[in-house]
């Protein structure tokens, strides 16, 4: 099945300079492919120009008048910018003219409107970001959620579970993925009071629920799926994140400090780099926005080429595996089954 | 002054076989310092006896009955191991024939140990573990706490604060720390409902507060001392090992794939031992329990010889700059200029 994507190719940092030049590369590698471009058509068609490329048949540009800052508050994005690229692109998932939409845009304002336009999936009371994030084990676990949800109830978290679950089960094609629930501790009585109540609900749920994993387990490989809420996930994956620049600083500064280390450097460098691309963050650049009625993948806002190509590839690998469908059902099947009220959605 | 440190001989995964030989160490580099080894003196005898040592009078042994359990209850600990290494090795700084002690025994249960009879500081309603983390511009930073409390209020936050800026201050020599409040964003308005009000605290307060930070701050430099809740702050510090663990394999899997790359890594071996050592986890061995009358340093269970040794090190250390009563102070002067019930402790 062809796939059809809408970008927004205001979002970012570099906007077009960035957006354009990846959809580009992605649609020469993915002939399956369509790309519709939203934006301000004069920004998008220099940009095209400029690499001499045209729009046709696969690539159609598709008029937005307004963009949504990188710091512009959710509320004003929602009331004065209706015909924002953004919103636009979340549009043509809604009316079924692209099957999926990315944005660099800012986190806030992409979850406000594709909240509002797409509605979220009856069940389902707050969407959530979910990543896949690399595992010592060589494979990867889906991890959510990460910054959408700071104040979350035992439901919240079951439901993270269950969307988690299904992503999981979609896009890698597991049947029962096993899921975790993110603790301080592997026993059962430890933890917050958040943490406690949501293990009893997880517990009853038909999930392949393992049980508390700690922060660690996060790039062990140890369980498919780790559910926590949105202060803990975003903090688990920045700190992460510092870590690895602080890493990577001081690998870089042990290889430069002298003559005969920067000749090591260099004869090591198909090693290094080996190295680097296998731990680039570029490659797991798309966060996916679950819970709605639609796919939407989130690009971070510094994305380069590479990285949005990425972000890219992760919205077509969701609308190819049906995943906001595959959501739905496991939420009318899990949630009905632990009598919850899955009319509230 | 001579500072004396009772250590916990039997704590940890390895007991005398790590703590005596690392305070043997100890003793040997710094000539200013005594060790009590608290213990069953058989084992800690047989220990000394095989590496052809003998107490003397700055390595004293002094008998304990009982050894708590690496996975006993903190209950079960306080209840029924009266005559523990770890109780006896708290009893010595109570009394003051030790300027602090060290113990790589269970976290639970040491923290309701030296709660229980050391008490907390006035003004001190829970106390926190801290740690100094290495941070990307060469000096370190200061976070707590790292799991003793997983349920915070903003009290509790406010506590921290200003108990990490006091051992900073301590430790590190430096008039007014910047203290800065773990989040999922830095503006003013993100965070959960704990983090918003932990920001008002934190800015009527008289610390040298600087607003939120994020995760990857933790090693960026950017703050002195970082206080957050005990759930995110073990999540943060746990995610950030196993990140490292997963990078320190991908390095090592690079390293050995072939021959050339075996050549290489024996090449760049003095280069690649150096970063190790610069990032060796061993070296930040050693999380302080904060907010009790006395200095009680928590080593890693699993922690080796010379990981040990550095957990003594931070002991010495926070002895020397008389690290729990400048907390004691601090908290007396900062907690009665915020009006808060200092008399409550």
């Amino acid at each position: 099945m062809d796939i059809t994507v809408a970008v927004d190719a205001m979002g970012g940092d570099h906007g077009t300079h960035v957006t354009v030049p990846a959809a580009l590369r992605f649609l020469d590698d993915h002939p399956d492919v369509n790309v519709v471009l939203v934006g301000l058509p004069d920004a998008i068609e220099a940009e095209l120009k400029a690499r001499r490329r045209q729009s046709g048949p696969r690539l159609r540009v598709h008029a937005a008048t307004e963009v949504v800052s990188m710091d512009e508050s959710p509320q004003s994005a929602l009331k004065n910018k209706k015909n924002s690229s953004m919103r636009v692109a979340i549009n043509l998932v809604k009316s079924g003219e692209a099957h999926a939409c990315v944005s660099a845009g800012n986190t806030g304002a992409l979850m406000a409107t594709a909240r509002f336009v797409l509605k979220t999936i009856r069940g389902i009371e707050r969407p959530a970001i979910a990543k896949m994030l690399p595992t010592r084990s060589g494979g990867e676990t889906c991890v959510l959620d990460l910054g959408a949800n700071v104040d979350c109830t035992p439901e919240h978290l079951l439901q993270f579970a269950i969307m988690g679950s299904a992503l999981f089960s979609a896009v890698k094609h597991k049947a029962q993925p096993s899921v975790g629930l993110l603790n301080v501790g592997e026993e059962e009585m430890k933890g917050n009071g958040l943490v406690k109540e949501s293990g009893e609900l997880l517990r009853a749920s038909q999930l392949n629920f393992v049980g508390n994993v700690e922060g660690d387990d996060l790039f062990s490989g140890a369980v498919d799926v780790v559910a926590c809420d949105g202060f803990s996930g975003n903090v688990a994956l920045k700190s992460s994140e510092g870590l690895a620049k602080m890493l990577s600083d001081f690998l870089r500064e042990e290889f430069v400090r002298n003559w005969w280390s920067k000749l090591l450097a260099g004869l090591a460098y198909p090693v290094l780099r080996r190295f680097k691309k296998r731990v680039d963050p570029r490659r797991y650049n798309g966060a996916s926005l679950l819970g709605l009625n639609g796919i939407v993948v989130k690009s971070h806002g510094g994305a380069d080429r590479m990285a949005f190509y990425w972000a890219l590839k992760q919205a077509v690998e969701e609308a190819r595996a049906g995943v906001a469908q595959r959501i739905a059902d496991q939420v009318q099947q899990q949630l009905a089954v632990a009598g919850s009220p899955a009319e509230a959605g």
